[in-house]
């Protein structure tokens, strides 16, 4: 059997097998990240019309578009709902995006740690990643700017608000300085935002692209974290430069998304309802993060450092002996505990040990402490062995 | 910009503008492919449960997929549910294919006419497309074995029963032949069945799939043509060689398939109700079938030959004098009346000239003879001129 070329860079993917090996009831588990069971809203069909059911437009429906193009305005992006392309999901902006700047060799720039399923969606078509650090308040200026000189990259993949792993939100200086940069070298932004409404402290955060003056750019978000991922409802916004073509690798990709989930959102966006859900939201998951803070005090102030993640759904651990933390995986399963080590969120793992990405959303905080006294103590075992 | 290689291989879709060319109420279309609304049953949503909103599996729902292998398996194929991957409409199983087979260069057997979503997908990833005519029994063995005996095709993709646009039913004789040359040359098969159900004629159609004793295979389908094409939900069933890479491929492209669809799908397949619609639905499918033969037999008889389909949604025209019926377009819209050109649907379109793809599903039969009489009208006014 003889594959494309492009399957000998298709990785097994380590998250599938950690949350299939975390289902037992048994386990404990930070390794995913989904939304908490009891805060899916609950939602009405009653009112569908039936017509929904019919073939539909591949650039989504236009109500829907009109929404999120209000939207993105209201954040102080320009943009029209012509520019608005409804998707299965935002996962499917990264493969649509993949296949619009993509052949083998093609250089892009990622934040270093990024979002797994990008970093596998972009290598499977064969880029060559170039890796800017991530600090504290977004990433190593001076690591972008010597990218942007020594190479020509065909886009910046940026996660700037809440990024999944490392939580970490762009201060409002590096966002100018970051469009100052693409638009100083014409390279163009694609922003990720899927945990902007997840916020729990206050801060700016203005999207990145609405700051570009010449760059083009393409948006996207989903209502997987605020409403129901089961929806498979995302979008993307770009510039009138890159959207037809996004439109027709859509249509090629599975003709348009499903009608049904994009009725449903369409019942939500914008709605006072939607509103006083969110804000629920936040206070369910402010509680979690808090409950999760004083579980890590309490067993991995001497074995690692974080910051508090002002949004999103996940604390990023840097131990302070570094070890692979993948090398963990088997030991913390037998404790029935599971985590999602960080060496797959770099484009080089084996360069980047010692970095743990622990869930706070879904385990409940009466479980936190036993579960995180457990890891603590898988990875104080390794240190001793280590040492020994 | 500087946009992947593929992108100058990425056609602007005739259908899309003929579609959206063919949406004034006033044109009478026979270019489309949609279901008739009235025939779009009734769906209940009241006892979804409410953890469907939740993230799913990427293989799709567990019973869903039992529901697919197992009325798979009552049409001859054998196949386990762990098999089974529900696609977002199977448009999707032709790009998770394409990423799975095809580099720029590959050799891939391809009917002539094919299914021209199809064609698309697979020239954007850069294939190389063999042709095999279609005679009305299926394809013509001779030029097959040809084919397979001077190239080394990555697969062929087959459309045997009911093809868009052709309308042809392959014969048991040549889904026996098929299969022993694939099992001969050891070529992949990807049958893909969208119109199985939708069949006005007794006669058998076993799927080829099932005949093949060594060869990989690929079998897909979908709810679009019987159920609800809105909910977007396909399936694909693979042999074992296949299945791994393909559901990585899924997972990259959207993570999983809207759970809302599927949960609705699966109150369907296999149901006594479900059998009730389809009955139904071919009943009401075969009556417009024979009004739009009559029609046709009265105003196409001198221009056109055809073959009365025996199941699908097309009739599939051949001009006594060919012309590129692309050349039509204009003048039929200027007569409110749309159709869908047939070379679009040959890997060489230039080559192909003179069939016309019509539409009997959508549009009402006390139009038909109205819609059908201009169309002759336009196409007796280019023979003129050519002659002229």
């Amino acid at each position: 059997m003889v594959f494309s070329e492009r399957i000998s860079r298709l990785k097994s993917s380590l998250i599938r097998e950690i949350l299939a090996a975390a289902q037992r009831p048994e386990v404990m588990s930070f390794a995913g990240g989904l939304p908490a069971e009891a805060m899916l809203p609950k939602v009405e069909w009653a009112d569908m019309p039936r017509g929904i059911g019919q073939y539909g437009m591949s650039e989504g429906e236009p109500a829907l578009r009109e929404a999120i193009a209000a939207d993105a305005r209201s954040l102080g992006i320009a943009c029209e709902a012509s520019q608005v392309l409804i998707v299965s999901g935002s996962q499917q902006t990264l493969d649509l995006a993949s296949k619009l700047f993509i052949d083998p060799g093609t250089e892009i720039i990622l934040e270093a740690p990024t979002y797994l399923a990008a970093l596998q969606s972009f290598q499977l078509f064969g880029a060559e990643c170039l890796s800017v650090p991530q600090e504290a308040d977004g990433p190593q200026l001076e690591a972008l700017r010597q990218r942007l000189e020594q190479h020509t990259p065909a886009f910046a993949y940026l996660i700037p608000t809440f990024q999944n792993p490392s939580a970490v939100r762009y201060s409002e200086a590096k966002r100018d300085a970051v469009a100052a940069l693409l638009d100083e070298f014409g390279v163009t932004l694609i922003e990720d935002e899927p945990y902007r409404e997840l916020v729990f402290d206050a801060g700016s955060a203005t999207p990145i692209v609405s700051r570009l003056k010449k760059a083009s750019w393409i948006y996207t978000g989903t209502v997987s974290k605020t409403l129901l991922p089961g929806l498979r409802v995302g979008f993307l916004i770009a510039t009138p430069d890159l959207f037809p073509h996004l439109l027709r690798l859509k249509q090629s990709a599975d003709l348009h998304t499903n009608r049904v989930g994009q009725w449903q959102a369409l019942q939500w966006l914008g709605t006072e309802k939607y509103k006083a859900h969110l804000s629920e939201l936040r206070d369910f998951y402010r509680v979690r993060r808090d409950a999760m803070q004083v579980a890590l005090e309490e067993h991995f102030a001497e074995l690692a450092d974080w910051n508090v993640p002002q949004g999103g759904l996940f604390f990023w651990l840097t131990l302070k002996q570094p070890l692979d933390t993948r090398t963990l995986l088997d030991a913390a399963l037998k404790e029935n505990v599971a985590f999602m080590p960080g060496e797959p969120f770099f484009a080089k793992p084996d360069e980047n040990p010692g970095y743990l990405r622990l869930n706070f959303s879904h385990i409940s905080p009466e479980r936190l402490g036993e579960g995180l006294s457990r890891l603590a103590n898988v990875i104080r075992q390794a240190h001793l062995q280590n040492a020994a």
